[in-house]
């Protein structure tokens, strides 16, 4: 998405990167690692997530995130989810990507496809179109998908201090569901192949943290 | 909508009654005098709106109608809108109308078809798929639309204290916006006059008034 015109170091023409996955796969982990990358390499990045990032993402991530409320129907939280994205994306990821900084986001579009329409079934469709509205043509140049099964993401999770793991609800849900959504996550990849790099996340925390940056220097350089 | 059955003084089919208009156009007023004639009537009656009802909307609201943000699109306004009218469904209106109470909604479905696909010029078949995931096939059975000259309704809400009158948005817009709203609102009951009654709102109030009774009897007796 990104030229640099200024700089024949680093040629680079994509600068959103997109970090997918089951809880617990080691997305979060992978964005430090292709932040501490981009430091050393001299390269302006911004890190950033979804659910919840931004002004407005501040307010509603409590909402998104929180526990059964008299409102809460799969369609809101689908709508919440997409105002939460579409402001993400007016606020801070296109400002960031025309100021030529890499933007590392861990969550985006593929989520809501895999969690509320895999997992829970909310019309595929529907979510196309709430999220190709949200993202107004902002897509990312590469996402990685840390594929896992999800009972070793969840193992993984139950192992974090309570603190760290947050009181995320998705977390709570069950394992037909998580698998589910893995296998939505593959499906989108084989619909996209040309953006998508499917990364075995089953292996030990440095392979997969190798496998990061092997496919980030072939990305950036 | 609702049909009760251990009554044989009241019968009625329609439940849910959405009052409809141009800012100014005196729908709040209207909603005021048909909760008096319904319980005059002594038929129990829920008083609702839109934006903000419920616990979800108690907090989008200040968002949905609060100033320019750098998180702020259209889109954005149209989800918020939307999730907000999912929670407000779910929270209030279904479970009111479930009860066998008539629902009174000052705005609804129409008003984000009016002002946000005629006047801000967002995609009608975008807010049509939004509005229609939000109700859930949950729509009214009699929409009340005052049709007003948009300058006659601002010059109303101006005539208001500060207090009264709040610190909607909406109501600081141009006016050329105002009149693609109340065209759009036009258009819309033209499309389906099964469900709408237009009333001249630009009439006195005892006029207007007298015009709401009477149509809200001929839907209650």
């Amino acid at each position: 998405m990104i030229v640099e015109k200024n700089s024949s170091e680093i040629k680079r023409e994509n600068g959103f990167i997109v970090f997918e996955g089951v809880n617990g796969c080691g997305k979060s982990t992978a964005r430090k690692t292709a932040a501490r990358l981009l430091a050393e390499m001299n390269i302006s990045a911004v890190e950033t997530f979804e659910p919840g990032s931004g002004t407005l993402g501040g307010i509603l991530r409590p909402l998104i995130l929180g526990e059964k409320a008299a409102w809460r129907s799969p369609i809101a939280e689908l709508l919440l989810f997409g105002a939460d994205r579409a402001g993400h994306v007016t606020e801070v990821i296109k400002p960031a990507l025309e100021e030529n900084h890499i933007v590392l986001c861990d969550r985006y579009y593929y989520s809501t496809v895999a969690f509320q329409g895999y997992g829970r079934g909310v019309d595929l469709s529907l979510i196309k179109t709430v999220n190709d509205s949200a993202v107004a043509g902002v897509v990312p140049d590469l996402v990685l998908l840390f594929d896992l099964d999800p009972l070793i993401g969840l193992k993984r999770t139950l192992r974090r201090a309570p603190s760290e793991s947050g009181d995320d609800s998705f977390e709570k849900e069950d394992l037909a569901f998580h698998n589910r959504i893995r296998s939505g996550y593959l499906e989108l990849a084989r619909t996209a192949l040309e953006r998508f790099v499917i990364i075995d996340a089953s292996r030990e925390l440095q392979v997969v943290e190798d496998a990061v940056i092997k496919v980030l220097e072939h990305y950036l350089r």
